[in-house]
């Protein structure tokens, strides 16, 4: 893709490569939280995708786009989060190794998760910097290829296609709206917004305790992170360098959220709408409950994230 | 239908009535419970039912076999569960008055969503004959027809929409699982099973400390409950004469579970599938975790009553 942007062809044809590995997942509505929210919302349930997550289209991808020497020596990443379990998956699927870097202290729930797929695990300690130079090490002894959980055009283009598939069924959207944390999800989204239904706008959503792509959107260049705050924990990284030209081309606006509001969107998807999901796929419905975003009466797609949290530390 | 069941064009005719009023609830399937229990399972999701549970379709079609002046007086009923709140919804659609007679303890949510939908609530001590006697006074005042919550036809029919779609959405069958509290769900499912499915088997499932259905199916006669305990709130009432009567001729057997099993079913049930659902709804995927029913690789429908259950103090 030498630097330009995935094209409409690559999503396409990402999408045909996808079909066997992850889940169609269904488009749900709810008249309760549409009577809430004056707009019509349908939510796209990536809570029900393969590992629990969107993730598991852009790791697939990205793992499928190995050659044949490359997937002899596996993959590799650090993540004590969903991309763990989705790049565990993907490998096992194509029966090459995942060396995953998890900090010692990550939940043994995820811990489980990456097992149950027979990733390969290296504990270390909790800091980014640790994080990295562990994954270095990892990387230079078993000579893996590091698949990055967003930086990247083949990760980014499985992410893509939640979005299309949305579209597809629902096509007279007026807006999609993602969370965002390292922008994966909301790159892929806008690129298929753009592709597929132009006339279509994209916000995105992140919690004001982690508002370092709110402040990167507004200022024109990355803004790191530093110590975020939020219960939405897939929503704690920075932006990508080539995350951010997507979003820079093709979002609309980045909206911040208070964490009252995620928990009450949170307990309204889990009430109504009889679903469970992590406190991220909540921040895009805050933003409607919060009326940071305002509008009435529009077609509203909601990219539902994930659905990996722990049920017994529910924040309501 | 005289004091005989309802026929197979009886369940025809309400599904068609049905159509407009009520979802119809999605089969979903989940590989890692597959594997657990070492079947295939079809889960009907009824508590992505409009109010929540299976108890929308009995509650309405009652509701809808009213003469015109009948109508003109409303209905009633005594509950503090999914029936209040379905009784309620179905007066509110045919606008007609719904008079609820609920005990002075009844969870404050679930007296919110009766009037949510209009109900018009009478408190009364929190004991069974405080709830008749109540209620008579409410129907001698008032001219309401009484809608009893599974002791009805109209109900139990009803009920049985929600297995006749399972099997023509899944027509290859073995098994098909349900929880047994007053008999409605039950009863309704083995009516369309024997007639839709002939060569399936129908079992039912009861927490072990609330196990009237159990004993009663044993010993031929319908021996009532007696200060059940059970986290499965919907379960506790015992079996109707006209239930009991279906459930003698068409169900296979009934099985009991323990509490610990019920909260292992629903906490998978949450974690692996995604969704949320009430105690009620674990019981039967309780019964294979248990092993008291044993089978291997057989396709198992289960129907997943409802999803009303308090957030706050989930058993798990």
């Amino acid at each position: 893709m030498n630097n330009s942007f995935p094209s409409k062809q690559d999503v396409l044809d990402v999408r045909k490569r996808l079909l066997p590995f992850v889940h169609r997942t269904p488009v749900l509505t709810c008249d309760q939280i549409d009577q809430i929210t004056g707009n019509k919302l349908f939510f796209k349930c990536e809570n029900f995708q393969k590992a629990g997550a969107f993730k598991s289209r852009g790791a697939l991808n990205a793992t499928l786009q190995l050659s044949a020497e490359q997937r002899l020596n596996g993959v590799a990443t650090h993540s004590s989060g969903n991309h763990a379990q989705a790049l565990a998956r993907a490998a096992s699927i194509l029966q090459i190794p995942a060396y995953i870097v998890m900090p010692a202290n990550a939940p043994k729930v995820k811990i489980a998760a990456v097992e149950h797929y027979g990733g390969i695990i290296t504990f270390c300690e909790p800091t980014l910097s640790a994080r990295e130079s562990t994954l270095r090490e990892v990387i230079s002894q078993t000579g893996a290829t590091e698949i990055h959980p967003y930086n990247n055009y083949h990760v980014i283009t499985g992410q893509a296609t939640a979005a299309a598939e949305l579209i597809e069924e629902i096509p007279l959207l007026d807006l999609v709206l993602t969370p965002v944390g390292g922008g994966g999800l909301l790159a892929g989204t806008a690129l298929s917004v753009h592709y597929f239904l132009p006339q279509a706008t994209v916000i995105a959503c992140e919690p004001a305790g982690a508002d370092d792509a709110y402040r990167s959107f507004r200022e024109g260049r990355i803004i790191p992170s530093i110590n975020p705050q939020t219960i939405a924990d897939g929503l704690l990284t920075s932006l990508g360098d080539k995350n951010f030209a997507i979003i820079q081309k093709h979002v609309a606006d980045i909206v911040t959220v208070s964490e009252d509001a995620i928990k009450l969107a949170m307990r309204y998807i889990f009430e109504r709408m009889k679903i469970v999901v992590e406190p991220s796929s909540a921040v895009p419905l805050a933003a409607l409950i919060e009326k940071k975003i305002v509008l009435k009466e529009k077609n509203i797609g909601i990219i539902l994230s994930g659905g990996n949290v722990d049920l017994l530390q529910l924040p309501f």
